[in-house]
């Protein structure tokens, strides 16, 4: 086990996974800046992210390893990997191929909106939820969710 | 249960929370679009951030609901909050106060890159890793981290 100051303030990169071996990706656009999505990785999916420079993930639903775009054809081209001040988290600026990270067709995962300031049940808004592509097309008319 | 398509497609918030209660909770900076940190809320965090506008949270750590800044000040104003598709994460556009978020002192929990294109041992870089703010002083001195 490696210290606190040690992971906080050194140089060695000694991720720290969960006890499902999994820690947390957050994926932004590296133009917009947007947050694209949130993703999990296992070790292997972070050896091969930093090998390959195109992000890898961990598939919570399917427990598999996968490849970002490995069906869609969207990967996403890692142009910088960051690791957070406990390392229990990675953030990924990328640069996304073809129309969106989101398995429901738009660029972003985040398309809706949770209004501030009330209490009780609330409605979301939709925020640049216009597909970008189609996911029956894409994804071969697969329901489910690839990696999640 | 909600069933998927009215969580991904559907205008209720029903935020998917994990066997321990909690959702991912990503930080971005309004202005700067940077990920400042990556936090976790159970259900009254969730809730309270929602009706105040600013950002609470749940640290795994100490085990108790947390307002971010309530030591150090530097609260969060949540600008904007976005939920993703299938709801089981959160984005929050926010206004840091202070010099902060990071409890080591940096602007950004984010301060260091993992370089790529390399497989071993990775040796991390320093990134935008001046300190704004002196964490003994705003701290107290005290050394565990905050809300985690």
């Amino acid at each position: 086990m490696t210290v606190k100051s040690e992971i906080e303030e050194g140089l060695g990169f000694t991720p720290q996974f969960g006890a499902d071996g999994l820690i947390t990706a957050v994926v932004t656009d590296a133009k917009s800046g947007d947050v694209l999505m949130v993703a999990y990785m296992n070790a292997e999916a972070v050896a091969k992210t930093i090998a390959s420079g195109e992000a890898w993930y961990y598939s919570r639903s399917r427990k598999k390893l996968w490849k970002k775009g490995e069906t869609s054809g969207h990967v996403q081209h890692v142009v910088e990997l960051r690791v957070d001040c406990d390392q229990d988290a990675l953030w990924l600026k990328v640069e996304q191929a073809g129309e969106g990270a989101c398995h429901t067709g738009r660029r972003s995962c985040f398309y809706r909106a949770v209004p501030l300031g009330q209490s009780g049940a609330v409605t979301l808004e939709f925020r640049n939820a216009d597909r970008t592509f189609d996911p029956g097309a894409v994804y071969g008319g697969v329901a489910s969710k690839p990696g999640r």
